[in-house]
């Protein structure tokens, strides 16, 4: 039999998940793990996206940012077809470990957005006030 | 009958949905939608939660960061029990409005996680480039 592939730990109290010094990281129902990426220096948000266990180990084997396409059913490492990849500078979890804050650089032409926008969080949603909170509009911002 | 309550609209082209100038957000099968929020000031990520589109309305109406707790089934405003309410400064959506990004000022004791940590997003992921990227350890940053 073939060795079964390395697995990432898990914690066996909420104060060893909460406060403890072992990555722990916990996967949703479909295996998956929520991912945000910021811009290391100006701190925008660049993309958000999920990753499985595999995009994870490869992320923290490389320091280059590995996702899921749920869409697609593969792992890929951004930029691998636009040249715009997310190098990690730092890499940081939350309080119960289900969630990854990835700090990064982004290369080539340091677009993050598959439309051609620097970061996917290219529109603010407008209220006005007095109307319904359901008929928001967008805003490009630049 | 009752009115049916109001819902938030839906893009007809994946050209409105990326393009447009209506905010169509998209909840997941189970009605949700991630919430990233930001410390307007630093960039530094503060916490991450969902929303159903009852706290997205609320949240639009009222400038306030309002959640769906999965495990309490239930709305929740953020500080409704500890003051620490998020003030939201900038709401801003993703390319496939599938994504909300908060950038918020935090009231209170300025504290976003329920550790008392200021931001849910406290210990940084290290890893030894030599060592099984499974094992990898956590350390505080403050």
């Amino acid at each position: 039999m073939a060795d079964a592939p390395p697995e990432f730990p898990a914690s066996s109290t909420t104060a060893e998940l909460e406060q403890g010094e072992r990555f722990t990281p916990r996967f949703d129902g479909d295996g998956l793990i929520p991912a945000i990426v910021t811009d290391d220096t100006t701190g925008e948000v660049l993309m958000f996206a999920w990753m499985n266990a595999t995009a994870l180990a490869r992320t923290l084997e490389t320091r280059i940012a590995h996702f899921w396409s749920r869409s697609r059913k593969k792992i890929w490492m951004k930029g691998e077809e636009s040249g715009n990849v997310l190098n990690i500078t730092r890499m940081t979890t939350d309080c119960d470990q289900d969630v990854v804050w990835l700090q990064a650089k982004i290369t080539g032409a340091g677009v993050a957005c598959h439309t051609g926008a620097r970061s996917c969080f290219y529109r603010e949603i407008l209220t006005d006030s007095a109307a319904d909170p359901h008929q928001a509009r967008l805003k490009r911002r630049d």
